[in-house]
């Protein structure tokens, strides 16, 4: 019976999903998905990625937080709309939401939408909001055993972004042991090592993305 | 009707966890819910204090992760009865799983039992999993505005660490915001300012753990 409850939810949610991305196909957006734990650099990541979309290709971003509407102000202004989604207690966002959010945006004019979700490990990677890739976000002050540790969101990932690697040189760190933990679950998503201190991985990081439009 | 089913729920985990609370009180123990994202510090915190408490008072600790037994292995050989929960996909501990936890420990012999949450801002914040106490960290790379973006955690908080505080240098780090978002939320907790690499904060977060044993 409580499964039942459960599967109906699921089932559900994945509708109102897929008619997000139906709705996006429809307008040539791609969506990305950019999750992580908070503070591993998600809407850092994003500022710098709008202004250098800006001068080829439009963006949107919705932008999921518990409260307050921060992110949205630090990527206000940048060029690109934004939409923020207060969940409240909510610890992921719902296709539901996303819809919402859809419907705050001119789909037509964009080429790429970023979807960032709410910070969490967890819940998040549990639902497809419709997106078309998912970037999942890992920072080095993480620790190195977040990959084996939570493994479901590196699973979905289409590629990784190992951020503030410049934070390295001060930490306990050991990459090669996020590699081996990705070796056995995901050899699918490219890793890229990311820092918006130095620029390091952005140049791939934009090269990943710009090979996620369809070919003409 | 959806309300109705998400209220028995809740009253059910919370019926579980005044029964945990009441066997922690009838042995004597003082529990602590330890609590944060992903990566903040709290095994690491926990390796140190276990031999700090080990000459004087015994503890144990219940380590919840999605998978691995990674905490529990180092945690172990430190003088602590350490059990790990495997939660699966669950994004926090419940309850139930702590019931079974207390099972697997000999209550009588303790001062203190540490419950690690699964490093989640979100979700853990909701659960009563019985504890006395909720020590929240958040550690300095997560950045500065994670209290105002996450208030329900730090609300519920007896103490918070700021973890980490000797990258503060290499980070554009702002602590008095830290300061102004907790002054609106949480006045109640002290705020240690901690680092596991540094040494600094240590003593004083052994004086407040002390400072929960009761009184004779």
């Amino acid at each position: 019976m409580k499964i039942n409850v459960i599967k109906s939810v699921m089932e559900a949610s994945d509708a109102v999903a897929a008619e997000n991305r139906k709705r996006l196909d429809a307008a040539g957006v791609v969506s990305i998905n950019v999750m992580s734990a908070p503070g591993s650099g998600k809407t850092t990541l994003l500022a710098k990625t709008i202004p250098a979309l800006g001068a080829e290709m439009s963006c949107a971003v919705l932008v999921g937080d518990l409260q307050t509407t921060r992110d949205a102000e630090r990527l206000g202004g940048l060029g690109a709309a934004v939409t923020q989604i207060n969940t409240g207690k909510g610890c992921h966002l719902s296709p539901t939401e996303v819809a919402r959010g859809l419907d705050s945006l001119q789909l037509d004019e964009l080429a790429f939408l970023f979807i960032e979700n709410v910070g969490n490990m967890v819940c998040p990677a549990a639902f497809d909001l419709g997106e078309h890739r998912r970037a999942v976000l890992l920072s080095t002050p993480e620790g190195d055993d977040k990959v084996a540790k939570y493994p479901t969101l590196f699973q979905s990932a289409d590629v990784i972004l190992l951020a503030k690697v410049d934070l390295i040189e001060v930490l306990d760190y050991d990459g090669q042991r996020i590699r081996d933990d990705l070796a056995r679950i995901n050899t699918r998503a490219p890793l890229i090592e990311f820092s918006a201190v130095s620029g390091v991985g952005f140049d791939q990081w934009m090269d990943w993305l710009r090979d996620q439009r369809p070919t003409k």
